[in-house]
């Protein structure tokens, strides 16, 4: 089948643009490397030295012999898309490609507000592209569990029956997201919903949950296939962090009392998801919703979990509670359905069972590039903005503070009359360069 | 009070703006004459002529001595909200700035983004601004009926307590929006009630039915005073369009069979919903929703009684079906809430009582003005964009078809290497100057 993987270059659009080339499709790849930029921007590296999407691309096919093409352009580009998918003409699109944090989204104003334009208009430019160039191409969305938020009862597969007053109806299950990020996800699935009714298109929309996971079959047949992965406190999910925070010997840090439930799954869960979907496409004008999950953990049992695991391998790890960054509920009901995808022949890898080798023996081999200064959370939900600047910036880790504070000179001299003398801070001593990232060098195979 | 209008150049904002400040509030509006320009852009001039802003907030002072601040700038731009409302500080924000109309977001692709980019973007700096500079202060968002659609359950105000598998929770009612107009104010209605939880911000939400009506007292007062009434298939509602097709002696025009229902209310008790929502603000913290109208009709008896009560003027007039443009259900239940505003202290003006006077009198006399080719529906809610242009260009009416076949000519021209010699397509003869919208001269007395 000819699949287009939207958001080729990330933690999950490579190794699932792998997974499907690898099972004898025609695999395309769009990225436009902006979250590349915002990685630089806020100064978090992924762990693990991660090629350019061309460098991959290029070994994926002297390794395996698969070609897997690529197009460089941005979503928010209508004449873009349309030539894109006019041109590859995909039967399935896979959506991977949006702003994927809701630290990133709470950060101030500007991120927030980019973080729905950008992912509204990405998602609406790829729906116009459909409905004129490939109205029966399926879409393949990746939405999140998030968009539900933490109701009071069970959470059901996108829609929901409800009757009232002596009547009934079929509705979209109503959503209480948590973040702008999670709320964008939101304004994409009502959009989506839509177009698919209006224009017959037909999408399956997969709310994730939290996805943890390093490996995949395709990232460990060389290491310069390794994917993405992130740790630090705006692009690392927390069960990725808290892996990182026990081999670096530094306490895993919780938010809260750390009750909150959230729903995960593995990374190779993710991509046997996709498949499923690709493999069982909907009707034309049907809009479907799979909640893509495998299992749900407090916070607190997850950490447990990490630690015990972790003492193992000979890493003593603690537990510390933070005060919650986010406003959310810590207590409360979560009972959320997944049975379409297990319907449809999902086998969960079970956290158990992937943990210490999958992750933990992984990440350790990396150990070396932990920058403790990056794990911590840095955005408030519900901080003030003012004269002393966007959240991110007055919660900076102890490195970025030194260079913030010559910033900050540099600003005051400027404002006080520098004039054309305008002059940059220097560069912090003994900050690597964040081009550090995407240093070619072999990294040691993952297991 | 001091209370900002936002939109305050539009068909509501500007009756709301002078319907205020004749109560005594300290009143200021912003307004980028984006509408404006989307009039020039697809040939809908209003009827009755519009002066500009600055000239009606001009008229206004020497006619009642009360004074509107006036600020030019677009909600789009940071900076300018942040500092309009921090030099203002107002009490309350009514919020009408936002694209207005369901035919104008499914024209195409750039219109569909644009309204969605620009309301949410708007409605989120207002917000982030508000959690900056006035924290206190009460948002009075105008949202839609249509955000609900046609459920088939009775529509609450705003939210629904759910029991299901014997737990309840209380949600915001599913929304089944039917645009992307409408999908914008779901976003906002979203947006809007997770800022008030994360930020303590006060907000109403006013999810108001079709506006009718072209005279309020403050209109009224002077024939320069008047605000912008739109007939045609692009901004016009369908009452107000209605009324003008009686007066023209055209055909009533319904979208299928009219059996569609919808609720309406007057443009006097949208003014009133307004002051009522703002002399009884929420909580901090608080979201709430109004359903803003007095009464529901079909198309179709909204028709018949136009059609009645216009031939009591000596009109005679017949209703037209139109295959149905708009993707919607013709038959379905429909009963919507509204006691909220009731309880308030609304007072309806209900559609028998005003129509004759308030409407059909008040159109007559710009009867001269009304351009009939400008009345049709020219926007397809599920057509196919392609080679022929978008949409609204390839049902053009007769005038504006004779301008788009010499683009086309033009367009050709240049394709085929017409070169530097770019020859732009000269004006349609008789074709009337799109400024005429904006002549000033005294327009006769509404009544």
């Amino acid at each position: 089948m000819r699949i287009l993987v939207l958001g080729g270059d990330g933690y999950l659009g490579w190794p699932a643009a792998m997974y499907l080339s690898a099972r004898d499709h025609d695999v395309a790849v769009i990225d436009n490397f902006l979250k590349r930029r915002w990685e630089l921007e806020l100064n978090a590296q992924p762990l693990i030295p991660t090629s350019t999407l061309q460098k991959r691309v290029q070994v994926w096919e002297e390794v395996t012999n698969h070609h897997i093409s690529c197009a460089i352009g941005d979503l928010c580009d209508y004449e873009f898309v349309r030539t894109a998918l006019g041109r590859f003409r995909p039967e399935a699109i896979v959506h991977f490609g949006e702003q994927p944090s809701a630290p990133f989204s709470m950060v101030d104003q500007r991120r927030s507000v980019l973080t729905e334009v950008n992912n509204i208009t990405g998602t609406l430019n790829v729906l116009w592209a459909m409905h004129e160039v490939v109205p029966s191409a399926h879409l393949v969305k990746l939405g999140s569990m998030g968009e539900y938020g933490t109701p009071n009862i069970d959470i059901e597969e996108g829609f929901i029956e409800i009757e009232y007053h002596g009547r009934k109806g079929v509705f979209p299950f109503p959503k209480q997201p948590l973040s702008f990020y999670h709320l964008s996800k939101v304004h994409d699935s009502h959009n989506i919903m839509f177009a698919c009714g209006v224009w017959k298109l037909r999408s399956t929309d997969l709310h994730q949950g939290i996805v943890y996971g390093v490996a995949t079959d395709e990232t460990e047949c060389d290491a310069r296939l390794a994917t993405s992965f992130h740790y630090d406190g705006i692009f690392g999910t927390s069960l990725n962090r808290f892996c990182v925070q026990a081999v670096a010997g530094v306490p895993l840090t919780l938010y809260g009392s750390g009750s909150q439930t959230r729903p995960f799954l593995n990374i190779r869960d993710t991509l046997r998801s996709v498949e499923l979907a690709i493999l069982n496409p909907p009707q034309a004008g049907e809009y479907r919703v799979f909640n893509q999950f495998t299992e749900t953990f407090s916070i607190l049992e997850l950490a447990e979990t990490v630690r015990s695991q972790a003492e193992k391998l000979g890493c003593a790890a603690t537990i510390e509670h933070l005060p919650n960054p986010r406003v959310e509920e810590e207590e409360h009901h979560y009972c959320p359905r997944h049975q379409k995808l297990l319907g449809l022949g999902l086998e969960p890898h079970l956290l158990s069972d992937v943990l210490v080798d999958s992750m933990l023996v992984a990440i350790r081999n990396h150990a070396h590039r932990v920058r403790r200064e990056s794990i911590l959370p840095r955005v408030q939900w519900d901080s003030t903005p003012g004269m002393a600047g966007p959240a991110i910036e007055t919660r900076q880790s102890e490195l970025s503070a030194v260079s913030m504070s010559r910033f900050s000179e540099w600003v005051l001299q400027r404002d006080v009359g520098g004039g054309a003398g305008m002059r940059f801070p220097p560069t912090a001593d003994g900050e690597k360069l964040a081009a550090d990232g995407l240093e070619e060098k072999a990294a040691p195979k993952a297991d």
